[in-house]
C-alpha cells in the first residue's frame, strides 16, 4: 500500500497533502472522525459509520458531507492504494476560519481519508488500569467521535507509562465508561453487559451491532463492583480484545464466548 | 501585516505553511496553545504565557519547546510582519505519528506562531447565557489550554445561535467555571471574585495577574447565586469586556472599576 490519501476531492501522496495552519480541526479540534474496518477490499459496516458521522455533524452544527461522495471517495482510495485489509480513518473538520472560536458563516469542511494496512489477528489479552481521566457522559459531545480526544491520548499514555496496556475511564457519574479507544464488554453473573452512553461510553459501531444482535445489554458498572466481573473484552470497529485483568483483579478468558463474539463481529 | 507565519523554524507565507495530515494536533487535538497580546510591537506578558505553556507541556508529557527559541521566533515573526498591535497564537503539537493514540517514542513537536493585527478598544458590553456544556475541573486537562477546545467552540456557537454574545459554562461541580474563551470576574457584596480552578476555570494569565495584584479573590459562584451578582467582566489575555447580563439577570456597568481594571491589565 502506498502512502496515498484522499483530501478534499483529490488522491494525493501524503507528502503533497497539506492541512492549512488555520484549519479549525488543527487549531480548535473542531471536527470529528470515523475509523472504518477494511476487509477483502470492502468496508462491511460503512453505513453505520456514515450514520454516526451524520449524527455527530448534527451535534456539531456542521453540514454533513454527502454520503455518495464519501462512499465514492472511499472506493477510489481503496483502489488507488490496493488496500485489502486494514482500516480507514475518515476525518471531517469545519475547515479554515479567522482567529477565534466563531466559525465562518459558510464553512468549507475539510475531508481527509487515510488508509492503513493491517492483518486481522487475535490480539493478546490486555491488562487495564482505572484512569484518573473521566468522560462527561452528560455532554452532547460524549456522543460524538470528535477530534477533541486528547483525554483519550493522555489516559492511554499514562496507562502505558504504568506498564499497563490500556486505561479504563470512568464517567463523571462515577461508573465505568470505556477504554481509551474502545468500548468495554463485561461479564457479570453470566450476563454480558456494556456501559451506558450516559455514563460516558461512546456509541461505538461494534457496540451497537452487539446490542442489536442481542449479544449484550447495557448495564452500569461501578468501580466497587469490578471485583464481581468474571470476564471482559475491549471492542471497537477494528478489533475484539480479551481483558486479562483490571488493576489487581484478574479475569478469566472465556474461549467459547470469545470465539462467538469474534465470529459475529468480524467474519463478514 | 502580511500573512506570514512561523512554522518549525521558518518564516513562511501562510499559503506555503503546511500541516501534515498525520500531525497529532490535527488528528487527536494532541497539543496546546497560547494567545499572546502584542502592544507597540512588544509582548509584555510573554513570560507568563511561556510558563503556562511549560506547565501544560508537563501535564501532556510533551517536551517543552526551548524558551529562548520561542522568544526569538516571536521576535522574528513580529519583525517580518510589522505587527505592532494585536495578538499572536502559539500552537505546539506532539507532531506527526503513526495511526492510533500512542505517540512515537521520540516525538518531534510542531510549533506554529500566527499573528493577527487588531487595535485595542473597549469592547461593547456582552450578554451571557448559561451553557449546557460543562468543564471538568477535576481533569488534569482543565489546567491546560489544550487543542481539545471543541466544547468551547460549541458553547459559543450555541450562545450566538440563541442571540447571546457568549456562553457561561459551569463546571461538573455545578459552580460557574468561565466563558467560552475568557475567565469571568464577578462583583458580589462589593467584592470582586473569579471562579476556582477546581470549578473548571482555566488558569488565565490576566486572571493570574489580577489575583497577584490583589484586584480579586477566588470564589465559588453557584447558578442560584447569580441573582446576587451586581457586575461582571470577561477577561483574557487580549481584552476586558463588561457583562451586561446573564440570562434574565441584568448587571450594572461599573465605570470606575472598569477603568481601574483596564488600566492595570492593558496600559503597559
Amino acid at each position: 500500500m502506498s502512502a496515498i490519501v484522499w483530501l478534499n476531492g483529490r488522491l494525493l501522496d501524503i507528502a503533497d497533502a497539506h492541512i492549512a495552519p488555520n484549519d479549525r480541526g488543527f487549531l480548535l479540534s473542531d471536527g470529528l472522525f470515523e475509523t472504518i474496518r477494511v476487509a477483502n477490499g470492502q468496508t462491511p459496516h460503512l453505513a453505520r459509520h456514515l450514520a454516526r458521522l451524520e449524527e455527530g455533524c448534527a451535534i456539531l452544527r456542521l453540514p454533513s458531507p454527502d454520503r455518495t461522495l464519501l462512499t465514492q471517495a472511499i472506493s477510489d482510495l481503496l483502489h488507488a492504494t490496493n488496500l485489502s485489509d486494514g482500516s480507514l480513518r475518515l476525518t471531517v473538520t469545519r475547515g479554515t476560519g479567522p482567529r477565534g472560536l466563531v466559525p465562518p458563516a459558510t464553512p468549507h469542511p475539510t475531508v481527509l481519508i487515510q488508509g492503513t494496512a493491517s492483518t486481522m489477528s487475535v490480539p493478546a489479552p490486555v491488562r487495564l488500569g482505572l484512569s484518573r481521566y473521566r468522560r462527561d457522559g452528560a455532554s452532547p459531545l460524549a456522543r460524538v467521535k470528535s477530534l477533541a480526544c486528547l483525554l483519550s491520548v493522555m489516559s492511554r499514555m499514562e496507562a502505558v507509562a504504568a506498564e499497563l496496556d490500556d486505561a479504563l475511564l470512568l464517567g463523571t457519574t462515577g461508573a465505568v465508561a470505556e477504554a481509551s479507544a474502545a468500548n468495554i464488554l463485561f461479564l457479570r453473573e453470566g450476563r454480558l453487559q456494556t456501559p451506558l452512553i450516559a455514563d460516558g461510553a461512546l456509541p461505538g459501531t461494534s457496540r451497537a451491532r452487539l446490542l442489536d444482535g442481542g449479544f449484550c445489554m447495557e448495564g452500569r458498572l461501578l468501580p466497587q463492583d469490578i471485583k464481581t466481573v468474571t470476564g471482559a473484552w475491549l471492542v471497537n470497529a477494528l478489533s475484539l480484545t480479551a481483558v486479562s485483568g483490571i488493576d489487581s483483579h484478574d479475569l478469566s478468558l472465556h474461549a467459547e464466548l470469545d470465539r462467538r463474539l469474534r465470529a459475529f463481529l468480524f467474519s463478514a
